[in-house]
């Protein structure tokens, strides 16, 4: 069975190695596929929307996740079960369940308290080696979801608060929801809530950001502008995002991840 | 079958992961090598020579690289054939053909074109999830090559043109192709093409960086040479290089790839 | 058979891919576990004591581990078993003992000497791919650990020297051991060194750090104090360690690896 993998540790430590070498202790037969380890620390929304627009490509399976800035605290740690048959393990503070709303919602949780699944003694500080892994492991093993702790309302569990996008007639008010390697910054707004607008190849849009103006213009593709200069377009992912042709955007309109930008529509 | 990946995708977002889950999907036999996920972003050259280099260490197998700054533009997507028999899948871009070059050249290329075995809809900004893996996977499983769109003439391939040094009786002139972890720089000079020269360990060079002068001395290895100081050697990938023995070489020149040089052997 | 594989590579370069490629060859059943390629450059001791914390974790087999800065000079290439039957292959510069002591220390050393074991011809500087990754593969493939070279008499390897907490009655004179991506300042004092000290959750301990003094509560993780606030606590692998809640203490502190820190317990 195939175990995806997320968390926010990075691989300059070992913690993303130590807890591979507990899955393969417990599940020697588990496949296990990176997804990332580089959500920034600490950021549970950042993993939360990696995790859903990932998982359609990764094959089903347990899907383990672990970003966790409230490690040792009294926050549950869970397993859950999504309607289509797909496993998560991860804390209980709404990491998990974006992702298992995109395959039909939380069929049954678990909340992860049988010593038996777990290394002993569990630390303060490493629940993604103490906790998380062998529970997942576990799980590619072929225990059962139910063993691995007492049953959990689905309603009980933590969500977090996605943030909207404000859409006017012109204005539309967005916040960068992630900068990648390439310096091109995703919006918390999907192609689809802009059917009013039309979006054609070519059209300049107006971007406000901490106090400048600037001006991209819509493409479906990079190579599409000449270099250096900054467009919108639909990522692979479904939303709007800006780069920069050959450049990067985030290093342009000195943004990082939270920001919030203006998009005026009205401009010709 | 393996498949190894080479990308400038970096690891710090899903890029990679996504594309080992879209493999894993297709191809869950198939074992995925991660050559190297930090080629500098859209540095076609830098690529195109690590996968030269490292090709020979690589068990045969589909060989899957993506450093592809004209995605989505016309630019054709490919998978090869050399005359030993590797396959390769990447962008018509020249990223593929030193590594071809040097197993026997290219017996056969084909454009991806066949919807049959790509993701759908193709994104426009990431072939690497939606065209390039589905094709490697595919070829993994036992697709045959031909299935995967019509053929391309060898010779209409797009080629890189590789740097060369200037080689004269006691001055060279020549590229940074690369700079490590290490700070160690590799030069655009293969030992071979000093052959007139007597590098004998301890051989004094002159450098000329940016207008200002270094001095050298060929060594074999790093600890040959007393700590700080700046040597000449030649690297595991058959290159001349300068490092500093327990430090930096690039921080020492203040170089980066691409950077001019200028060594002059007359020196004693 | 598995094969863990820790260096100070990194991964923005081939290095390690250019050896899971290797090792692919030579033993293609062999599985690799990358425990961590982060090691600060050429620091052993980081490299030792990162291997011993999370061997434990590791299933046995073949523990291959490569930070070098020796590499080329005369400093012996080795293979080594230690007392419950794990392998290990490496640089003779101290790096693999620590591990080895916590699992009842070396039984048997040899040195990396028979050509057959090692791609031919082995390069100056990168012995990672030519000498050690192809040792590791044979042992996982069945090779018997003396057919690799000579024995070496355990009491001639080389060993580092741990550093050592200073423990007073009230001040402790401690080092830095590791920064992880948290920003968390590991310290050379295990929890059981203060046997004679209170060590309550909440109790304040001062911190002199590069003149400047601090002070932090002792905790159980980072989610027992308010965000923002330094805490001292036992990590996951046993160690007293310095955490700002939300935060980074080496920030705070500024500090990095090998800094000295003394602790004060004397206040209230």
């Amino acid at each position: 069975m195939v175990i995806t993998f997320l968390t926010d540790f990075g691989l300059q430590d070992d913690f993303v190695g130590t807890c591979h070498g507990v899955i393969a202790t417990i599940a020697p037969d588990a496949r296990v596929i990176d997804v990332t380890h580089g959500v920034r620390p600490g950021h549970v929304l950042q993993g939360a929307l990696v995790l859903a627009n990932t998982l359609p490509y990764m094959p089903p399976g347990v899907h383990l996740a672990v970003v966790d800035p409230g490690v040792g605290s009294s926050r549950r740690p869970l397993a859950l079960r999504d309607r289509e048959g797909r496993l998560y393990v991860g804390p209980d503070n709404g990491l998990l369940l974006p992702a298992a709303d995109s395959f039909g919602g939380v069929a049954e949780a678990h909340e992860l308290a049988n010593a038996e699944y777990s290394l002993q003694p569990v630390s303060r500080t490493f629940h993604g080696r103490d906790l998380f892994s062998p529970a997942a492991a576990h799980l590619a093993a072929g225990v059962a979801l139910e063993e691995l702790g007492p049953p959990v309302d689905a309603d009980a569990l933590v969500r977090l608060e996605l943030p909207q996008p404000e859409v006017g007639q012109n204005r539309i008010r967005v916040v960068a929801l992630a900068v990648d390697r390439f310096g091109n910054v995703a919006l918390n707004l999907r192609r689809d809530r802009l059917e009013h607008v039309e979006l054609a190849a070519g059209r300049r849009v107006e971007l406000i950001c901490r106090g400048e103006h600037f001006y991209a213009v819509f493409a479906r593709t990079f190579a599409d502008a000449p270099r250096g200069s900054l467009i919108l377009y639909e990522d692979a992912y479904g939303n709007l995002a800006l780069a920069v042709s050959r450049g990067s955007a985030a290093q342009l309109l000195r943004v990082e991840e939270g920001a919030e930008i203006v998009l005026d529509l009205a401009v010709r």
